[in-house]
């Protein structure tokens, strides 16, 4: 942490400010510029000293210099993490398809949904059982019956099944059916939430908030980190701007930022960032080509006839379509698509 | 909600979006344009309507007309909601003052900031049990601990009290002890929460997200009004922008628009929308010029020590000095504040 | 500028950076930190630095200290600017009101909203000649000839003029005709123009960008009295921001921060920054209330048959009585309106 | 244009709003629905008259229909429009690569760095003579000197040269010297510069604005096609959001949105979207996989030495490496890149 003082600080404003330092057990540093006096604060810093600084007379301004999170961090933990279900491996050289329906809505559209999605490559089955809405009176999924329901097309077609947990309350019962655990955008910040899913010892896919920054969203990471789960998956899914063509804007760059700074595997999700459907192919496509280590995609036997979210599935259709297309982009990137590895297995 | 089809659209596919919107059990209402054919849906519709119809051939955008929420709606709900607590009137002529400290650290910091701050005029004591935190590593909070001191604090000062709730599990307890249930802005779209504090028959503030458009607040507003509980008070608190200076922007307009769309009571709290002490009063008094009910206030005895948010807090000082710039504010906007009924009172 | 150097970086990283500030005529000052080595450079500082140190090996980050405008900042000049138009002080005591329509459409419809506004209250005439529009079909103002209609209601009324000008070339003819010339929020950063404007020695209005932060807006300012024109005013019309509900967002905690960063006075803009005529006078007040040095209002005899931002335009009677709301705003903002003293006069 | 009315609207108001629609010389078409009375507007209509509209009592939304651009829209124009620049074709099957330095400083820098981007496999060297700055204090560009040095350039490599045009007196200079002319992004509602690249016959390459959605840039196209001028390029580079890990947020779903609402072709430039060297490759391919027709990429033979956005620019090493990255996504995107074709001619 560095204290900058105002130009015409007293020497008694900054024998204030190292007195501030000392009281909270650490030293500060001081360095004499041109225009301005510097105070290097050294040790272990805390976010409340930065309030209390910028309040003493004389200082201009408080600058952390440490990153706030250590666990998410790539200096932490140089290597990739790679998070394992099953025989999937995300964050390793291939690239990882989840797809499926938005909301579980019935059996037969989510095994007819899951058959499908397989046969097209997908390794994943994503479903919401619990949804979700800005609306009260929108539909907000089956509950335990989508999770049951989950269950059963996982063991109809051997793909590990993701879905949201809303609630702490909830954990325990989605962590019974589910494989993986996702946090979605709007409770990125619901700390208890995290703190409940980073106790258990299943993968979580932890979404990007609408209005989050990339800082935010590793410290987001470090409440499940810090409480011993690993097992951990960011998602990229949109951020909010004044564009309004989009529902809202994939932010793509944060997919290299995440390779950089963090060690975490991170996942793409151009369905809820775009909004529409025919804008999920090329964004997907720009994902991977960016260094994403794999897609969630909606598909829907008829997303005219869907319960949530329709304008932005993928017919069966679409999505085979779509997948011809990402295996060379995957190729080209250097990445392979798990899908092909499974198939030379069976 | 109104289809507008693309200027080269065929019969067909006319014929095929009125045939949806019948079989939704609604009707359509085809209107010939010189550019576009328009089909009006007569009857309720909803979301899911909207995306089915948009992704039908020839459809160029589906228009929503009807607002989506209706309880919170000034149309459903002509006169201003009062919300009352103890002797206390929000959403009437009076302007109320909910002041305190960010967090309760100790019983000695809450009672001598809950003296203080009645003795300057403020009407409601607020003070943080459970507190969110971006960072694991940062002071979450005294906990059922912090509630109590703020039971005590009521009790020695007559001032009732708010204080947030942050997960359905604490909804209870919380409520066992607050006057008001505050639900911070990273809640505005936990939907459990806001089932279960609507299910209470408490006062609840709601906080608007940092990334919530009005509309999204307003259906956020309606699960709590859905559940059956009246006593809602809505709070503007600043939302993210590209700007830097200032924590977040504190959207001023928003007060005026509340009053115009909705019957709700409207709050503005400047602490937490500019993060800045010397940013409070002047944004304040905008607040109240702009029509606001009342504010939210953070005050503590020593900022440069607080535990939280010391940065935006004002000393007793500062307080006292605020609250002499205000009376003559209110006055021209023709409120009073609450406290000069009060001593008129005691 | 301050260097933060990477914490596992080599001795080697820390010479080539001592080196490079060196060969920029500046030299660096080593601080060894617990995580990270700092390195302060000391003398006068550029951004093509920061840029060049952010490249080297080792780096983590660089952080500006000093701020980047120097003839617009407080620093550099302690008293508040006055800037003068006649016999109406901007930047002092008392609210200046600019009223008039959007664009001057006819002699009639310019002449008659002058009689008004000053009646009303108004000290200087608003009104476009030139008008900036998204579309190429829309009008684009009388040109020339608004001017000269400007120039024959100020013959009438006494009233000085303030309007736009859009290029360079068109500076010298809107000089010759304008008491103030306007710069617009989307030529904010038309460099080019703020050196023509730079040049002259009329008072120049320099709108905020619609998504432009204050830094910026300010080094805009800079561009102007860097020409050496001191007669310069700022003033906030709203940024863009995901809210839809009004046409931009107002930063009313622009005017404190310009107030506190700045000595050049402020003015508010409320019909641009909302759109709506219906929150022209609430946000005019709250930015009263903030410390505004004065109001830029939209006001047109027949909004509904106005050739341009009709929506945000008030008619006389609503522009009356707002006046008769702002007065008691002023006055317990410990400021007063214009027109009290020239009545006082006349 | 489509006049929503408010539920308890009188049969007054809906006569008024019908009679308004006709004075406008136009036609009303009313349909009745449950909630409310919906008028449709038949004929040309204007933005002034949506303004005029919503002003009148009774009136809750007016919704506009038809898109406000014609010529750069698709409908209007169903194929591709190709630009071509000597034998270069833009908008076509082939990848376009735009390379060089931000600023052109000098022969020696210009020289090399155009040769070892030609070599790369660059098709068009940029580099800017003009260069707009937020601070008066940085460089500003070599001006016409830059432009001999661009013609230098393009004599001794082939390859014709972009370069951006900053104010309307300097389009007929810079278009006796560039290849492309380039409108940057703080200019793009420079309306009168707009105007004037629209009379000549140069290509013209059009950034999108720091916030302009995607329908006020395609407004601005419109002005430039509206005076003749069909040889027109978009470029995205980036929008203003809250993130502040990258200079702008690269706005990656904007690529195939242009591509299915206009007919003009468009380029990506990640170097000014991210503001950082190491995100420039991977946003590059993103754009590609996306479906750009080109990039434009800074290159500069010391980019810790450069005058202007050195953090951003590309090594040769880097550029080169970049490139043969770019070829097999090209591919995988059924694209090609310039580059192969020009090897087999020569």
């Amino acid at each position: 942490m560095i204290v900058v003082m105002r130009s015409n600080c007293s020497q008694d404003e900054i024998s204030r400010v190292v007195k501030r330092i000392e009281e909270a057990g650490l030293k500060g540093h001081i360095s004499q510029g041109i225009e301005h006096t510097v105070i290097g604060v050294l040790g272990q810093t805390f976010s409340e000293l930065r309030d209390a600084l910028e309040l003493l007379s004389g200082v201009e301004q408080v600058i952390p210099v440490s990153k706030p999170y250590k666990l998410a961090s790539r200096e932490f933990h140089p290597q990739n993490t790679i998070v394992k279900v099953n025989d999937i491996v995300i964050g390793g050289d291939e690239i990882v398809i989840m797809a499926g329906p938005c909301a579980v809505e019935s059996e037969e559209q989510l095994l007819v949904s899951a058959r499908e999605v397989k046969a097209a490559g997908a390794n994943i089955l994503r479903g919401g059982a619990f949804k979700p809405s800005t609306s009260p009176y929108s539909f907000r999924g089956l509950g335990k019956e989508g999770l049951k329901l989950l269950a059963r097309a996982r063991e109809e077609t051997g793909m590990p099944v993701i879905t949201e947990v809303m609630t702490p309350n909830d954990v325990e019962l989605v962590a019974s059916y589910a494989d993986i655990l996702q946090i979605g955008a709007r409770n990125m910040q619901n700390f208890i939430l995290l703190d409940e899913v980073g106790k258990t010892r299943k993968p979580v896919m932890l979404k990007r908030g609408l209005s989050s920054t990339i800082q935010e969203w590793l410290l987001a990471a470090e409440y499940i980190l810090a409480q011993g789960n690993e097992q951990l998956i960011l998602c990229e899914r949109g951020i909010r701007t004044f564009e309004t063509y989009t529902r809202n804007t994939m932010d793509v760059s944060a997919i290299p930022i995440i390779k950089k700074v963090s060690h975490l595997p991170i996942i793409g999700d151009p369905s809820h960032a775009t909004g529409k459907w025919y804008l999920v192919a090329p964004l997907a496509l720009a994902a991977v080509a960016a260094g994403a280590d794999g897609l969630m995609i909606e598909v829907h036997p008829n997303p005219d006839q869907a319960l949530k979210d329709g304008a932005q599935s993928l017919t069966f259709d679409n999505f085979q379509r779509f997948m011809t297309q990402l295996a060379p982009i995957a190729e080209a990137a250097n990445r392979k698509l798990v899908a092909s590895n499974l198939k030379v297995k069976s």
